[in-house]
């Protein structure tokens, strides 16, 4: 049991070490050279082309020579909190606004309850028995005597900690109904104010049924003239591009071949032109000049390209049985996402369309009935993952020893005979497994809740963070409880009475509370001081400015924004809530250290909000629901422990008073999610029609169909057009004549806000906020089959300069 | 432990009862007599008017003198048979037809069950350990020997079982997903057929929000008008009418004593007229003559209830917060009742609107927020119900005893000291209050339901079923398996791991078959031929027409058709299910008594149905997912029961086998849900546009603003309008005055499939299989707060016969 001194001796280390972090981020940030590393947001944004230089000397250009602002390194802080709420959501989107309450509401929820809780509690504690509070001594001993458990059993002072548990819960219920309450309004507001955007009048129905003899386009467009004539407008079909994908693949390989090639030309123009051989590898074969060679290939590329297209956009067979229907007002795609439309609640499933770029295109074709059995699956899996995960992991560190390695590689034997080298491989190889399994867990979770189905990036993420919580609070909050795995709880849980389980955690949990104490300190403070030094994307961008980047553009695409990451973050904050609420009453001194952590986090996050992150989506805070729901699990929790924990200090007169507790905690969550949730999923016809209105009073003579006839086109298509639009005037013909069919209102009003004519500005409408290099990123990371880039232009500018900033 | 011979003889006793019954009501329904008793659903219909007679003369009226019918006494079987399912739905409903369906599926499933776990498991239980099987001696040896109890712990025999178990789960899946699958299909194709009926264009919308200086008429027209401007018809608000009901029912006293001194009168014309006093109670006062006096009094009241009625209909403060919406086509009113209309989504709710004799008009002021509360506050008492009902019956069974009788009644202590009274009350008192309690509680649980706030009689009804199969599997099921009462199960259950609660259920199961065998035979067999006798309504019809009936139309309301009471039968069919599901595997030789109750139930129920039974309200099909869902609940009961079993047997190489069934039996639930019950809650768009579609071809000039302008008007008023009409033409123009402002376009098209502006004839149309009085009488049994009756003539057919069919 750590004494208060160990904990403090700690805290000043942890301190130290977020403030070195600190120290280190107030620096590097000034410098013009690690401009793009800390201020990425802006350059994204298109506020700042360059950095601020302290002076116009050469050496000004890369480190900070006024040294005035190296005294006030902490002046970030301030400056994080200058943007007010309404601009941070137009300069960050609305997900990161609401991210960043859900720290607010962890200060305004444990800031009172520390202030009850060390006023009430710790006196209660540590007067139990002899009243011995004001001697010195007992600020450097125990930690328990603090704690529930220097109270004697039997005691009628556990009245006080019923009643601090009592006015808590009241009190964290007020904040929460407030603050869902808040996000709710603004999340409609938010809706309300926004510009016309695809989303709005679109929804995406999936499972459309096979008619002999009809196209699926046909279908469809048959289906929605009879059953919504009033607001039909027009569809997407949505096709199987996996084929097309690859050759674009390709094709981007022989760009960047063509492109090595140019630029190994022009660093050195005096010499020969570079040639290639054009066989296996290039390592035999005719030898040619590469230039032309690669010029030609694309060139030839290009035409097989331009065909597959031609055939994946009208072969039927590819066709996936899935379409984003739109309808000429926002009233009419909110009726249709939330109508059933046909007998059979399988087909015609219809849902709000997620935004152009949320949406996952892969998952578009699964069919309806396989999404039970994926659901199924995926939710035995992760019961598996969560409670047997040690067991491949012990497997594998069982052969990971010293033995297997010499049994695998025995000409290393020489070197691992070696002491030193012994001694770190046996320390470090059994470790190893575990290590890289926590690494990749959440990227393992993000693919189960794809192999789940669902169509949008951001409902994935949502799943793959509740993954993510169940596993931590098993194995890091229980685990850290109980002695033992996962596996040996469940168990051992299987074999005890439902009474006696709240009880066995109930006891340990006064006993852990140094463990949490220094888990927060390392895991919270420290890690988030590390998350705003970066260190990560400052040393890769600095090798990529040295190695990679020739052009702007390059530069551009060089910088790592990174995103809040929220299949992350939500969960860790989520279990912050839990330790919060669980130790409120009982051991309320690790309340200050979660403040601590919420307020570092806020200014922090706050910070890389404002300068850093850029959101690859915005799902308009769909996960708040998430997010109050798991608090109002904590609080469960909490209430379920602390009645364990009391029926074995036998406070048989005082434990059933909170028995009512959790009854009351649940209708309370049931109020809230029939009072908000709704918010969340459904788009009321009141705001749909009062936002049609008002644009057909300020817009009369709107021309919606041209609009939205490619918004939801999928993303390669798009990108291809680009080339051709730049490249070849004839392909641009061929594949237009494809959409021209769709587009016979075009003529009437060719220049709209939501988009023009020109498939690029069309393409832009949808990330209005980052250039379309961000845009391929985006899609970059969550579908690498499909990756693409838009660099066509990629020699247009190019330099030998590196950091011409 | 009984042998077979015991259950064989209980058998004999059981069927004998119930052949007696069979006797009994084969020559009671014979008798024209009786015709009204056992045929009133053809009275009702309008299909017969007066018995069949067997000859001329006058016994002939009351007795069957033809003998020959006497031979043929169970030829109600055959006739009940020969109704087509479609003719069931058109002559009883589609209810009744789908509740037979629950029948047919029991035998679909437990027939082939039954008929695999006798030549299996039957065999395999007796074969355990030495095989004298052939031997003449076991027939009337012990049932365990039949039983999975014959089998030796740890036998490899336990595969037999698990496999039966998994082919009996597989089995009745597929016939649960064909019978949901048909049963939503004729659900669907029942609507399509439907004429065209005002619940199909109305929504109902709760929680209208107050606006100053609004009415909510005003409010609701505003409200649709702007947000569903292409589809909104014209609403009917929702008034406050208790006080009027209150004078309702004051008038309609006195119209029973004017009547009453009326047919005083006429019986001895030849005597003075009847005289009464004024004073309280008609002791003292002036001496009046009471015919003159009762018209006089109910020509006053009429004024009175005149000016109310105006006040109720125009005071704005006795206007409830609820309307009636109605749509020019069955699209829009299924967009409006599937959809959100407001941002905050505890207003404006909207959901398809019940039929107009479905709606518990009460409950429709009932305001959001108290939903909740109220939902919490009866799910605890049912749970407190089910779990510590005996507490209460235990306090006041200690009260009644002859001691407590002795003291509240001292003056009856000669007649309780002589002894054979004294052992009756000794054996009848203490039974007493748990008899009148089972007796009361299905309505109990009814006004339960109530407090709820359902807003339709159907749902009301499906609520109560649900908590009454809660308590029968409590206390009846688990009650009779393991020994004491629920709460010290609950109590048992909370101190045993999870794991050994199966697994003390699951020991006893064998154990109890004898129980269960007998009780099928006494609730199920007995019980059922008690109901086709109808001992209660034939007494109480014989009563009525002894001493009540003066008029056809009083003889028909002394007919009680009554009804499929789903709040009782479904339970405690699904407690039939449960019974053979779980012993399916267990003691094989229970099915044949199950299988014997579903058939014999179908051929009473069939015939109930065709000739008795007269449904309050159609809900088309709406129990069914309920009925689904406690039978796979069953399977999963069965299964956890048999893992309980099984591993208190040590078959631990077996056991692990079961564990997959469940899983696959919930995501088979999980499917159906999804494939099958969004049929039972919403209207697909698809097939409201066909219908709008067709009926738009077929009747192009309709005026349906007329039709529906007083479809949902509170019962009460079309009551009063109807006497009006007959009564005093100066209040039928007051009173329609109030309804013209909605009748603007009425004069376009008057005359309409749906109703014609005559209010009785539009009354008619809510329940066109009935005449009206059975409409009333359905009022009364639903709100006995609202009761009121149509006999304006009973006069008008006076006569002093009896029996004159």
């Amino acid at each position: 049991m750590a004494t208060l001194e160990d904990i403090g001796v700690s805290a000043l280390i942890n301190l130290f070490g977020a403030f070195l972090f600190l120290i280190a981020f107030a620096v590097l940030r000034i410098q013009p050279i690690n401009d793009r590393v800390y201020f990425p947001k802006w350059y994204l944004s298109g506020d700042r082309h360059s950095p601020r230089r302290s002076d116009g000397n050469l050496v000004g250009k890369f480190v900070n020579l006024n040294f005035k602002t190296y005294f006030t390194f902490l002046n970030w802080m301030p400056q994080a909190m200058k943007m007010s709420e309404s601009e941070i959501i137009r300069h960050a989107g609305f997900d990161s606004a609401v991210f960043l309450r859900i720290y607010t509401l962890g200060l305004k929820i444990f800031v009172p309850a520390m202030i009850l809780a060390l006023a009430v509690l710790v006196p209660v504690n540590v007067s139990s028995g002899t009243l011995f509070f004001l001697k010195k001594e007992l600020v450097v001993s125990d930690i328990d005597k603090l704690s529930i458990s220097n109270v004697q059993p039997e005691s009628s002072k556990f009245f006080f900690h019923i009643g601090v548990e009592y006015l808590f819960t009241l009190w964290a219920c007020f904040m929460l109904y407030r603050e869902y309450n808040t996000v709710a309004l603004m999340r409609l507001q938010y809706l309300a104010s926004q510009r016309r955007r695809p989303e709005q009048f679109t929804v995406v129905v999936r499972n459309v049924p096979d008619m002999p003899g009809h196209s699926v386009p046909d279908t469809v467009d048959q289906f929605f003239k009879t059953n919504h004539p009033e607001h039909y407008l027009c569809h997407q079909a949505v096709y199987n591009a996996n084929k097309y994908a690859k050759l674009v693949k390709q094709r981007e390989r022989l760009q960047d071949w063509y492109d090595y090639y140019v630029l190994k030309h022009q660093r050195n123009p005096h010499k020969k032109k570079p040639t290639c051989r054009t066989g296996f590898l290039g390592l035999w074969g005719k030898k040619v000049d590469s230039i032309e060679y690669y010029q030609q290939q694309i060139k030839d590329f290009d035409h097989t390209m331009a065909l597959e297209r031609q055939k994946v956009l009208k072969d039927s067979k590819l066709m996936l049985p899935v379409a984003f229907v739109s309808f000429d007002s926002r009233w009419g795609a909110a009726v249709c996402a939330q109508t059933q439309q046909s007998k059979n609640p399988t087909l015609w499933l219809t849902s709000s369309a997620p935004e152009p770029r949320d949406i996952y295109w892969q998952n578009l074709s699964i069919p309806f009935i396989s999404l039970t059995i994926r659901k199924l699956i995926i939710g035995v899996s992760v019961f598996a993952l969560v409670f047997f995960y040690m067991i491949p992991i012990a497997f594998v560190q069982s052969l990971a020893n010293l033995q297997g390695l010499d049994r695998v590689a025995p000409f290393l034997r020489p070197v691992t005979r070696l002491d030193f080298v012994k001694s770190f491989l046996q320390g470090f190889l059994p470790g190893l497994a575990l290590k890289i399994f926590l690494w990749i867990l959440p990227t393992v979770l993000l693919i189960m809740s794809k192999i789940e189905g669902y169509i949008a990036l951001s409902t994935l993420e949502r799943r793959a963070a509740a993954k993510y919580y169940y596993f931590m609070l098993v194995n890091v909050f229980l685990g850290s409880i109980i002695a033992g795995t996962a596996f040996e709880q469940l168990d051992s849980f299987l074999h005890q009475s439902p009474t006696q389980i709240p009880r066995t955690i109930g006891v340990s949990i006064p006993m852990k509370a140094t463990f949490f104490i220094t888990y927060i300190m390392v895991d919270g403070w420290a890690g988030i001081a590390g998350e705003i030094l970066r260190l990560k994307p400052l040393v890769i961008f600095h090798l990529k400015n040295m190695f990679i980047v020739k052009t702007d553009r390059d530069r551009e695409r060089a910088m790592d924004p990174g995103f809040v990451d929220f299949k992350e973050t939500l969960p860790s904050l989520q279990l912050y809530f839990l330790l919060g609420i669980v130790y409120a009453v009982v051991t309320p001194i690790l309340l200050p250290f979660i403040c601590v952590f919420f307020a570092f986090a806020y200014l922090v996050y706050r910070h890389q909000i404002i300068n850093v992150y850029n959101q690859q989506y915005e799902s308009c805070g769909a996960f708040w629901p998430h997010v109050h729901g798991r608090i109002i699990a904590s609080l469960l929790i909490s209430q379920l422990l602390l009645m364990g924990l009391l029926t074995s200090k036998k406070a048989a007169n005082s434990t059933p008073l909170l028995i009512i507790l959790p009854i009351l905690t649940l209708s309370f969550h049931k109020y809230c999610k029939h009072r908000f949730e709704p918010a969340f999923g459904k788009y009321p016809l009141e705001d749909a029609m009062a936002k049609d209105k008002l644009e057909k009073e300020t817009e009369p003579e709107l021309n919606m169909k041209a609009d939205l006839a490619d918004a939801y086109l999928h993303p390669i298509f798009l990108s291809f057009d680009e080339e051709l639009d730049e490249e070849d005037e004839r392909h641009q013909k061929e594949t237009t004549e494809v959409r021209v069919d769709k587009h016979e209102t075009q003529s009437s009003s060719p220049v709209t806000e939501l988009g023009t004519p020109s498939h690029y500005q069309q393409h832009e409408v949808y990330n209005p906020t980052s250039p379309s290099s961000h845009y391929a990123s985006a899609y970059e990371q969550s579908s690498s089959q499909y990756e693409y880039h838009y660099e066509t232009h990629r020699y247009e500018e190019h330099g030998g300069y590196r950091y011409n900033n």
